[in-house]
Order: C-alpha cells, then structure tokens, then sequence
C-alpha cells in the first residue's frame, strides 16, 4: 500500500510524540521535528507508510541518541497485558469456539499501538476485550482462516505490538505450534515487538520466535532477513497482525489473513469499514499494470 | 505568541486540506505537501503561527494558480450567516443586555474558521450561537469592554473570518461607529475576511472598513500597511477576533480585547481554559527579557 497524503499529518504528528518520549530537551525537540519535517519532504509516497515510518524513527533515535524511546512503555504494556493473560486463557478455554475467542482477543490486542494513540491508558486495553469479543466479524473469513489453519504445514505468524503479543500468545496457543514461527521486528522502532518482549511474555516459551532483522514499523520485504523472506514465500499460511503489516504484507495475496482493528481514515478506507472496526481479512495480489 | 511544536503537525494537515481545495490533480497536491514539509521544516519557530500560515498559504496558491482557493466557502459562508443576520439582530434588539449579547454572537460567528475545522457545515453555525447565548464569560471583563467602548475616542476592530463578519457586524453596530475602524486582511488567505468580504455582507454600509495590506492570517504588524500600523498603535482600544489576532496582537497590553472561540490546545493551553471556551481577554505587555 502505498503512503496517502493524509499519512504525512499523522506522521509529523507522530515525530513529535517520539522526539517528546525520546527526550525533555525543547530545542532537540524542535530540531528533531525540523529535521522530520525536511526527511518527510525527501520521502517516495508510492512506498508503504513503514519506509517513512521508518527513516523518521530512525531520525529521532539518532538525533536523540536513545536507542529506544518506546522501551518503558513497551515494558509497561507487556506487564498490563500479562496481569490480564490468566483471565483471558480462562476465556479461551471455557469458549464454545476457543479458535474464534483466541482470534478476538488477538485482535483485540492490536489497540496496543502507540504510534496512533501515543495516549493509550492500560484501562483501554479492558475496554477493548470487551469489544472485541462482542463485535461483527467476517463469519466466513473466521471459518477460512480456521480451515486453514488446519490444512497448513507451516504457519507464519507476524505480531506487531509489545503488550498485543500477550494477547497474540493465546491465539497462538491455538494455533499448531509445532508447525509455527512467529517473527517480530528486528530492532526498536515505536512500541513494536521484539525478540526481548517475545521472551518477557513467554512466547519464546511456547513457539519458535524469530526476529526479521528490521527496524521498519511494518514487514519490509526487502529489509527483512534472508530467512523471514525465505518463510513469508514458502510458508502455507501468513497471519499478520496490524496496520503496518496490513500495509506492506496484504499485496502477498490469499494466503496472507491480516488481523487488526482499524484505527484510521486512511486503512478505514482501504479495507472499507469504520474507524474502530475488527478487521479479519485476506491479501490479494497487486493488480497487474502493465508496462515495465 | 510563538509557534508551539504542536502547531506544526496542524500547519501540514491545513496545508493538506488547502492543497486539496486548491487542485483536484493529486500529483500536484502532493508536490504541495512535499514543498510544504520542506517550507515549514525552515521556519523560525519563534515567530507567531500566522508566519508560518501566511508563507504556506503563499505557497499552495503559487503552486496551485489559484489566487483564492477559499473563494466559494466564503461566499458560502457569508451568504449562509446573512440569512441568520435578521433574527440575531432582532434578539439583540430585544435583549436587555443588547451589548452583551451582540458580543456573544459575535464569539459564536468565530466557529467559522476553516483553518482549524475544514468540515465545518452552516449548521454548525446555528448550534455555536445556541452555545454562545448561554456559555460562560468573564463578566468583568465583559464590563471592562463596555465601559472602555464608553469612554473611548478610537476603536479599532480587527476582523478575522468571512462569515463570521455577518456576526460582528451585530456588535459593530453596538459600538459607537463614528469612532470605530473595521480592519480586515489586505489579501486572501484561508477563510479570512477581505475587503470584498466586508462589502458582501452590508459591514461597509455601517462603519469604516479598511484593508491592512497583509495576506498573513493574523495581524503581524510589520506586514501592515502604515494606516493599519499607525491606527493600531494610536486607537484607545482595540477588539481583536479569532486565534490568529489573538497570536499576534495580545502583546499590545491592555488595550486590546480579544474576543474569540478556543478551538485547539495550544490556544486552551496559552489562556488556561478547556477547547470550546468562549473568550473575552485583554493582552498583556510582554515581560521584559533583559538583554539585547
């Protein structure tokens, strides 16, 4: 997918949050967001939103020279979420449909994105399951998933969020973790998950967590490591979680199911939903253009 | 007033939503909002917003080849609040506090400020005059206004919107205006008043109108023509309207008033009170720094 121009508001927006998180100094506040604003400028729109993403983040690390702004935050969202993990595995277990509660809660799971709502109280978060387990999904989507879920010999999954992986561990859980690799990010960017809060949450514990060797908000292809670009082609089944993956894994096609909840005007308007919606759908293949 | 960090990621969105009633062509829109990252990444911060406004909108319209891309929303606008004007003008006549309630009105018509809300529809109007009528205001201050209006030889009232003039016309003509100079914006910028505007709406008719030179969606006084200049700094009082007056004219001490509706937090942070207030404040001197 490619960067909207209503992505650039978002993205300066979100700069300042960072440069705010990453340091108390005014004026390096103010020279981090000069800098943002012309790295904004210079950026290709017809590349996914995670290539900005990623050169801006990147820009305030440097800048700041804090490896990771999101660090206690993120510590704090796994925490929040694993003081909820028994309750929820409760859930799961007394479901009717354990597949369907796991996936919601999963879902449920992806409000954890500071990069949208750098506000997110750890109260948000009990709202959200509540939501989540009451709201319309796609039935059929859900049942396609589930079959193929069975069917798969090898299983991808692609979490996003530190915290959502408490939550993505119970759908995992689910799933035959034998024949799954979860891959999270490969260094520090916004709140994402990496291999440390895979361990944190123990999902280290129950299935075989790999990183991508990428610092990108989302699943750069050609960012990634040699061996998450060699499982994302081979693999049977992708299941990816959030907006950045959304962005630059649905073009992978019908074995791609991305879970999230919509949390802006621009993915509201890709997938065709509400603000607000829990999305379970499937990636397509980019449309041939023709030409070079 | 200087640009607060949290002005800049608006400054990109009102340029966005500017660009795009600028030009339907999208490849140009966004060479507007990439030229727009680069103009605003290059600004002194320390100036007051409309600095950054007055060389953005500068650029969207040079860009564009449009002079005025808020041309019809101001017509719109000016027409829609001149249909209301006779039943205000009646409740002001029939108000035992006929200048009390001119001034309230006069507050509601700054709703009309598409800088801050491109959505804004003519009901809206309707509703902010409901809220006006019956909001809060600093009493005393309302007293102070009345009582300076009383005694003073000169008045200068610096308009803000179209639209919202229609509004200030009803307080216009509570004040002695054989004394009182309506000042509005030498050149179109956003939804700000104009000349044309003024003669639009029935306000050259009942008071001296005249333009400042300035295309800056404020009153930056060095961007003034030398009556505007001279009048500001001569007249007893002055009534300043809006965010952007408000940004550039509360340092001239406590002759001025300003009068107008929060509509952000930076402006919420700066008088101390909740977004959506309606203000009645006089400006303070600027505290003495030392030095050069």
């Amino acid at each position: 997918m490619r960067t909207y121009l209503d992505c650039i508001p978002c993205f300066i927006r979100q700069a300042l949050e960072a440069a705010r998180l990453a340091t108390s100094d005014t004026d390096l506040q103010a020279e981090i967001i000069r800098q943002a604003l012309w790295l904004a400028s210079q950026q290709d729109f017809d590349e996914p939103p995670p290539v900005m993403g990623q050169a801006l983040h990147r820009l305030i690390r440097r800048l700041a020279g804090d490896t990771d702004p999101y660090r206690e935050a993120k510590q704090r969202f796994n925490q929040a979420a694993l003081t909820l993990y028994p309750e929820l595995k409760r859930r799961v277990t007394c479901s009717p449909h354990p597949f369907e509660t796991a996936l919601r809660l999963s879902i449920a799971g992806n409000i954890i994105d500071l990069g949208v709502n750098a506000d997110l109280k750890v109260s948000h978060m009990e709202a959200a399951v509540q939501q989540a387990l009451k709201a319309t999904l796609e039935e059929d989507q859900v049942a396609q998933l589930a079959e193929r879920v069975q069917n798969a010999e090898s299983i991808c999954f692609v979490a996003d969020n530190a915290g959502e992986i408490v939550f993505d561990r119970l759908l995992v859980e689910e799933l035959p973790t034998e024949r799954t690799t979860v891959v999270v990010r490969g260094a520090p960017v916004l709140n994402d998950a990496t291999l440390e809060d895979a361990r944190a949450v123990g999902l280290t514990e129950v299935v075989r967590v790999i990183d991508n060797g990428s610092d990108a908000p989302g699943t750069l292809l050609g960012d990634c490591c040699e061996e998450v670009r060699r499982l994302l082609a081979r693999c049977d089944l992708v299941i990816a979680k959030g907006q950045g993956n959304y962005e630059t894994l649905s073009q992978l096609g019908e074995r791609v199911f991305l879970l999230l909840r919509v949390k802006c005007p621009v993915i509201a308007g890709e997938i065709g939903c509400p603000v607000g919606s829990l999305v379970v759908c499937q990636g397509r293949e980019p449309a041939e253009t023709g030409g070079a």
